[in-house]
């Protein structure tokens, strides 16, 4: 070994041993004949301190930032204590060193506040791993890791290893495929996940599974997406969604606390997809702060089980006779929402121009934004004073749920766009008062959502979560007893499988699904009845998933599971939104690794042996 | 839930309690008016007695093997116990039952000695995975996995994930590679090892990193390796080659002890890489047993550093005055090897017959087998009476360690293969006599390995363990101070590198090699010198590895490691030679997994999407 202790370990309660440290120069700084060196490791720093009898030796072999060094010597109480870490009370009187390897001066320093650049960064990634910033990140990862790990292992769950050279079944995202060489013209496809593999370990009867493994997926690359990511994927057998949701809302709260020291005591909050949909414009939900969405007028045939908006008169649809108006913006709008700024009621003209045009970007896309001012004083002001009367202003805020002091912010049109427009404003919002603080965690069950999303182009159904989820129990008749099939794709809302809602369930940290799964199918007739609802044909289902309806026939128990995105989970208890940061070598937004210069071209040796050739468009 | 218990929880104790139990039919017993069923689950066998109450229900949905059940009842005392279950005291009066899933008949039964052969085994791995000695072995592989884990963790391990997409750099082993979709024409490599990653992440001051990982070559299946295989993969920075053997040895023995509760408190053997080969005839020598190789008469070149065997004099080759003989076959050989069979002496003619077809047969391919018998009186009686004297037999027999009641074997012939006949014949004696023993276990490091092999077909240098393994310390000058062109490739014996020692190592069990690793290079220059013997022009060191060439620059450690083949250590705690049956989903030797039917066709979508396509011979 060519240390005794680490650069982290040494404390006052060692002065006077003699011990031998080795690691990297992070300062040099000479006063007259003595010179101090900051030696840092991945336990931290100790300062070194070389006096005078070593001053030929040093100019001999000067050290540089990032030279590799092992210093042996005495460890020293020092007159001038650094109590900002660990190791300040001491310093170490080198008696011996040699420079272990010498560094070139780096692109950039090592430093905590200079990181060269994301370009840079990624070039030289190995020492951008060095940054304490990035190294914290690393280390919070692999605490995560070991959490699961435990909390899972103490729950009886086994890990099993799942294959990575598997079939094409496109279904959803895009494959990898691996061109084979000992079975020419076939290909294998990386995993986008273990779904099937786990179904048939329960099949098997392992009854509790886990992997924190790599999934794959060719997708062009959003912001902060990446070609391969990793999950925390679970499965259980004989149990039903309230299993499941225990179990794992205690996996998280084990990670807050083994990680965070955060003690997550209360059981997490539960909403139904539509009432996420109703009140914060989208699924994963930040309930971090309030400011829920007001309905004040909504489309009747999205949420059939809702009644009474402001605009809307019971279920009917007709206008609301009290707030009958000449404004055309909200009577012609297929729906209108609001939410209520708090505090924000003294907003100057210059804010909420600013607050329009932000709802104007093409990012948003709306026409435009109407406020009410709700006063400290109970009286109202509105940029639509000449269309509302102040008593049906305060109908509206009073529907928006507005305290005196708060902004009400009202967008409309269109639904969908409205929904997302209104949800983004509520978010900025919250950031620019400061509500979405970083070191506060809301988790969230969002349950219930629709088993089938229509994709009208194609007149067909699309799972909304995959394949190989159930529907509620109840509604299991629903789907074996009716044709998938429409006619009239614009009517797909009358058809029942519209209203089928699935046995899944996200989970929700912050405003960012850190999870998700469901209760999967069973039964061999409700999986063929799914790919056929798919579009899929007997052919095509049996040829793709031919081995999973094969398992059903053989005594599938009820079973369920699901999947965290463990690179987002680690993201967001590290306090970012960035995923990048939080594993060691990732990809860029080309799918490349630049540090490799990967992918790279291949040896026409390896395109003869595979039997491919490049077919560039 | 579907269950208060599992199928192996109830005891005694809970006689009298309403439990409900989940699992599968293992067998039906019907005695008159009453039923017992088995249930088993991944925890146990639970014996269900439905009483005559039950008996029209049963009737109505009766029960066949692997019907997927639930059931509620009283927890009885068994009248007819069973001790070989822990669950054998008792039985479930059941009082309700539901079927939870059919099964149809499985084509072979769940039982520990029924597969129904290895090709219905894996169509039907799901069912397989269901029998009692499979289960047992994916058991044990995670135990070992997560007593590795915390062994690792305990000592500062870091569990640090390394990409899979990477570049491909062909060195060694074929790669997988992947099309890359956004970087047309560009293709990714599946990592053989995340050997160049890990030495990163030393540069970067990671300083003690794991990963169980799962690694890829693209090989032409002998018996028993599959095209995906796992490793326990391990790096360390500020080492020495004693700080990775007791680490690591450390590593094993506390698997040892937590998988299979055995105390390996002695120190790990080491031998030299020559002394394997010297006293074993390969580089993984199974130390369960003794019978070591006698060289009577060994190649010069091939050990300069050994005398005297009883046909050579000295080191000068003339032949030793007191065996000369007219028997050419020792005279001509170029080298002469014996084992001493313990006990074997009294061997019929029969079976000394077939002894020597055995070493006839093609895979052995010897010309013949020379036997002495010592027998327990003291005289000798050997196959080769009449070229040598009873003291000349004696003399043979002495130096191959023989004791009275033993038989001697002796090969003879080209060095090469009379050496690997003569450790397959070790293996062979070792089996007959019971001496390789599944439960005993015993590890060998075995050091000093040649650094260079020479391939003298290419008339280059290969790296016997990887281009990124250091020489020992001492022998840095010999390889910087040389150059590596050999003129004629014939006399490269006479090169140094070919005396050069590597700073690696391998740790061997029973005969299989479990891991393997090396102090590493991490000096630029000495890399390059490395690659260059290799053969690699500096164009194509820089393509393939500029950026392990340019990390050393920026203050790389002094480093080390290895990897153990995770899967072939389960198999050996396991018992078995075969490691296929500890991974849950295999490839069969044509890397097929023909569960999945896979690999498979892709669409004409993926090949567009890819630009590529087929180039079929």
């Amino acid at each position: 070994m060519y240390r005794t202790h680490t650069c982290g370990a040494l404390r006052i309660e060692q002065a006077g041993q003699t011990v031998t440290l080795a690691g990297w120069v992070q300062t040099v700084r000479k006063f007259g004949s003595i010179t101090f060196v900051d030696l840092r490791d991945r336990y931290g720093i100790t300062q070194l301190l070389f006096n005078e009898s070593l001053n030929a030796k040093l100019d001999a072999q000067p050290l540089g930032r990032e030279f590799v060094v092992q210093a042996t010597g005495t460890v020293n109480e020092r007159s001038n204590k650094n109590a900002n870490i660990p190791t300040g009370e001491i310093e170490l009187l080198v008696t011996e060193f040699s420079i272990l390897n010498k560094s070139a001066v780096p692109p950039f320093t090592i430093q905590d506040d200079t990181d060269g650049g994301d370009d840079l960064r990624m070039k030289y990634r190995f020492l951008d791993l060095r940054r304490n910033a990035v190294k914290r990140n690393l280390e919070l990862r692999y605490a995560v890791n070991r959490s699961a790990r435990n909390y899972l292992h103490e729950h009886q769950f086994m890990d099993i290893e799942t294959p990575f050279l598997i079939k094409s079944t496109p279904e959803g995202a895009r494959d990898f495929v691996v061109p084979s060489r000992m079975n020419a013209g076939q290909f294998y496809a990386l995993p986008q996940s273990p779904q099937t593999f786990k179904q048939l370990l329960m099949v098997s009867g392992y009854d509790r599974y886990y992997q924190i493994v790599k999934c794959f997926r060719d997708e062009d690359l959003r912001a902060d997406r990446q070609p391969e990511f990793t999950q925390i994927d679970c499965e259980m057998a004989f149990v039903e969604q309230e299993d499941i949701l225990q179990m794992f809302e205690g996996l998280v709260k084990r990670i807050f606390k083994d990680v965070k020291n955060i003690d997550y005591t209360e059981q997490v909050k539960r909403i139904t997809w539509e009432e996420a949909m109703w009140n914060y414009g989208n699924d994963k939900p930040d309930i971090r702060f309030g400011m829920e969405i007001a309905n004040l007028k909504f489309p009747k045939h999205a949420f059939p089980t809702r009644n009474a908006a402001v605009f809307n008169e019971g279920t009917n649809g007709a206008e609301h006779a009290a707030l009958a108006s000449d404004f055309s913006v909200f009577n012609s709008a297929e729906t209108v929402l609001a939410i209520a700024a708090p505090g924000c009621s003294e907003y100057t003209r210059k804010q909420t121009d600013e607050l329009t045009e932000w709802v104007k970007r093409p990012q948003i896309g709306m026409k435009g934004l109407v406020f009410i001012k709700c006063n400290k004083d109970g009286s109202y002001k509105s940029s639509v004073d000449k269309f509302y009367p102040e008593t049906q202003l305060k109908a509206l805020a009073d529907a928006a749920n507005a305290q005196p002091g708060d902004l009400v912010l009202v967008l409309a049109g269109n639904e969908e766009r409205t929904r997302k427009a209104t949800s983004d404003l509520r978010m900025e919002m919250a950031s620019r008062l400061g509500l979405r603080k970083n070191d506060e965690f809301k988790l969230l069950w969002v349950l219930d959502f629709p088993l089938f999303e229509y994709a009208e182009e194609e007149n067909r159904w699309v799972a909304r979560h995959h394949p190989f989820t159930s529907p509620k129990p109840d509604q299991i008749e629903v789907m074996i007893n009716n044709e998938p099939t429409i006619a009239d794709a614009s009517k797909y809302l009358e058809h029942p499988y519209s209203n089928i809602k699935a046995n899944a369930y996200d989970m929700v940290l912050n405003g960012n699904e850190i999870g998700g799964g469901s209760i999967r199918i069973y039964q061999r007739e409700l999986q063929e009845k799914m790919f056929a609802a798919l579009g899929m044909s007997e052919e095509e289902a049996l040829h793709k998933f031919g081995f999973l309806l094969g398992a059903f026939e053989y005594g599938a128990p009820p079973h369920g599971g699901l999947a965290f995105g463990f690179d987002r989970l680690c993201a967001i208890l590290g306090g970012s939104e960035s995923i990048r940061d939080f594993i060691a070598f990732p990809k860029n937004n080309s799918g490349r690794d630049v540090m490799l210069d990967a992918p790279g071209p291949i040896d026409q040796k390896q395109f003869k042996e595979l039997q491919i050739k490049l077919d560039l468009a």
